[in-house]
């Protein structure tokens, strides 16, 4: 098995995305996460750019990670001047790391437009600053940005340019598509070629501008690259950097090549939503491999296929990445999938046992009334357990009561709610404010809970869905409220419908709760 | 220019997306809107299959689309028995389309491993069904299902079935990587193997499985096919299909393929949030051309080079997808549009006076709080209007109070809502109950009213949509509430915004009612 160094910037070009601010905290968990399931290299930023990757340096520096190697990334020196008089190149020098990545122009128009400087200086800045940090005792990647738009307009001079830095001593190439707008073939083709003429190991970096840098990185490492460079979640500047997430398991499981342990694969999926919450940004659904639909099947033809065979309707074993497969329940696919369901709660039952027939009726009539299970399953699983028999009351909701009011001239706003709720014969009263009714609910039905079940205090609501399930009702219409919870190890989904938002919303808060409740007496 | 069809399958594989139900309303909209960007073909379902897609199929008999074909989808025959006995396919012949898509089975493995037949039955299925539609004057394509897995694993069999396909009369053959899981330069070169003895125009059908759809459509274009399947936003089973809004850009824009008139293409973003918006889903940021992010600059580097020089850091203009480069996004269509709805109201107004700039900024603000003006013209107006200081003051909402009681036990279930308006020095005071707060809020600000404007009495609500904002927040999450009114002749939306669902509602109801007076006011 051919090995590809995987190299991520989660750290680095992924905190370019909108939306992206982490902490100290953040980056030390996110490294140790990208480090257990053996990332080869993480790349962390510039130690000399601020205090808080500094930090992080010293941090790693004083605890290193058990697999992955630490790069720290910075650029050629300021034309005209001196490596040494550079302060960004000697405080990374400075830096407690064995690797460094140093980013250099390949393109001539950024050369002359944008550094607005002499294309010769430029080559002399490349081979000074890699001379420099290679004399420092540093392993040193060149990543030539924006290469395959240089090559493209002045194929000679961005072959200069890697083959200054080849000459000074990089230990990889690593050919940039940087603004995410050169093709997929162009890229292999080009790839090729470079090969023909620059003999350190090559390393690819794609952008997704046009929505295939994924592509395009599989297909740089058939062309000869032998190092990926992306983010695990595909955040970065834009429209992000190459996804590793997607790239990784096409690598090792279709093309046996060996990026990771074959160990850690299982725990891609579990790893990328730790890294998406520790991010504050829900994975989509139907991301490759680790979303939360990327196995789920929802046409009939595909629900009876794919349980005949796997292979009929799944390229891979969603088992191999740590996914699962969802069969959806829904009336398009019908039975088989929510006996699938009942069985694994209880074994014993089968599609002739009466309770079978049961549960379908009852879900078929929430459905009825507006209720949608097919990504809810967390509620499935509480009707089932209810309908079964085996659920024992955690709690019964007594009584509640929420008012919002407002002076609408003042802007003024309160809402506020008040609960009881009963556990065994204990009874609970409490009220609590939020910023709406539907928060100030959530807020007292938690609170008080947690008298009881001091494991709730560590759920989380991490979306909240509504949708209008008969518009033309306007402000009677029935809505549908769908809340998805963690515990920071679990995620699941439960809802709730009534033409009354508040009681939709109660109902998925109290299965949520139920879920969790149940979850936890299970394990 | 070499022309590329487009067929757009948002309605029926798109519909088999996790979490995504569309109503027949939803439907038509979403055609709509995909007819007026001229997209060639729209793929609406199965008319047999549910009286909802009949529906759609008789709506649009009466009322044709203006650029786009309609086209009706459907299986090959079952095994063993005639095509004129099959109810599915008789039922899709009485469908009023002139265009059909027939799927059916090109792997070996699916032939005989779920639909339990022989592999000469299944040719002639595919011949029988594609020659009974030809018989019935339609336009047919085959949806070759699994090609490429089926190619790989029997090629000449394979084979066999598209060419039975072409010789029973099929316009377009669409080769299908229905799993997701085959590599894009193998698509391209077995793309390029069929076209040397197939010569029917051929068609890429891709799913995402490995996050490379889009590249695979592009490249097996580049190979010979003329026609490219996809959904407009990638919604479809699993992982997804074919992302058109990342695909249509790439060939108009970079390969010179005609896919939509060129106009359309500063549509395609305005396009994408609309039909993102039906759907109830949010496009991630990142999405390619069309999301929130595509074109943000967030490196300092990157912010200084793109303003020395677009191309630097951008690949393509986003003016020309209707998209642009700020970080604070804005969904209106821009300055032009807002100064165009100015003018309406007092032509006296210029892009040079300071008014203009005043109401640009307004709504900007109120933007970055969750409003969105693209649909909700009315709040638009309204808000000018007082801009401009041309609104009188109708009424004014001195104070309300919403209280929801519920016995959870008892399921009973109380919202009502005591209000208070000012009209001239005149007040009014009232309650009502309802549904739920919101329409108890609803009911009570019509019923206060109407002592002052009987004009009032002729309105209903005919649409009322929740869509949550930052959904991380959960339960505190801000809410948009949009609202669509009537008074039996003009229909008119208006939004409000806020963390209470309540307080958003209330803005967008007031907004309705001021729109409806001014209305009167100025006819």
């Amino acid at each position: 098995m051919r090995k590809i160094e995987i190299l991520d910037s989660s750290l680095r070009d992924g905190a370019q995305a909108e939306g992206i601010f982490y902490s100290l905290e953040d980056k030390l968990r996110i490294a140790d996460a990208l480090d257990r399931i053996g990332i080869s290299y993480i790349e962390a930023g510039n130690p000399a750019s601020n205090p808080k990757d500094m930090e992080l340096f010293r941090h790693f520096a004083a605890n290193p990670l058990q697999n992955a190697k630490l790069v720290a990334f910075g650029a050629t020196r300021k034309p005209g001047i001196a490596v040494e008089e550079d302060v960004n190149c000697t405080a990374l020098a400075s830096a407690n790391t064995a690797f460094v990545s140093i980013f250099g122009k390949s393109w001539d128009l950024h050369v002359t437009q944008i550094l607005k400087t002499s294309l010769s200086e430029n080559l002399r800045m490349i081979d000074d600053t890699i001379s420099f940090f290679v004399r420092a005792g540093k392993n040193v990647f060149y990543d030539a940005e924006h290469f395959f738009d240089g090559y493209l307009e002045n194929p000679s001079y961005a072959m200069q340019t890697i083959l200054a830095a080849e000459k000074a001593g990089a230990s990889r190439i690593v050919l940039c598509d940087t603004n995410g707008g050169c093709f997929p073939q162009e890229v292999a083709r080009i790839v090729g070629e470079v090969k023909k003429s620059c003999f350190v190991p090559l390393g690819i970096h794609c952008h997704n501008d046009m929505g295939c840098a994924v592509a395009t990185s599989l297909m740089a490492v058939e062309a000869g690259c032998e190092q990926v460079q992306g983010t695990l979640l595909g955040y970065g500047e834009r429209c992000g950097n190459a996804n590793l997430s997607a790239i990784i398991p096409t690598l090792q499981l279709k093309k046996k090549y060996q990026c990771i342990p074959s160990a850690s694969l299982s725990e891609l999926t579990h790893t990328a939503r730790y890294v998406a919450e520790i991010a504050n940004y829900l994975i989509p659904p139907s991301s490759p491999y680790v979303g939360k639909s990327a196995f789920s099947h929802k046409g009939g033809m595909h629900v009876d296929g794919v349980q005949k065979l796997r292979r009929s309707f799944e390229h891979v074993d969603p088992e191999a990445v740590g996914n699962r497969r969802n069969l959806l329940v829904s009336e398009m696919a019908g039975r088989t999938a929510i006996l699938n369901r009942i069985m694994r709660i209880d074994p014993s039952v089968t599609k002739f046992s009466p309770i079978t027939e049961q549960i379908i009726g009852k879900i078929k009539e929430l459905e009825y009334h507006g209720y949608q299970f097919e990504t809810a399953l967390a509620s499935v699983d509480v009707l089932i357990c209810k309908e079964l028999g085996q659920m024992k009351e955690y709690f019964s909701l007594r009584h509640f009561k929420i008012i919002g009011e407002q002076n609408a001239d003042g802007g003024e706003q309160l809402a506020s709610a008040l609960i009881k709720i009963q556990v065994g014969d204990q009874e609970e009263i409490t009220a609590a404010e939020g910023a709406g009714p539907v928060h100030a609910l959530d807020k007292a039905l938690r609170k008080a809970l947690e008298v009881f079940y001091t494991s709730l205090a560590k759920v989380r609501l991490i979306d909240y869905k509504v949708r209008v399930m008969s518009p033309e009702d306007a402000t009677a219409a029935t809505v549908r409220v769908l809340i998805e919870s963690t515990d920071g190890e679990n995620v699941w989904t439960t809802v709730g419908a009534s033409s009354d938002i508040i009681e939709a919303s109660r109902k998925a808060l109290v299965d949520s709760m139920e879920y969790k409740l149940l979850k936890d007496e299970r394990r």
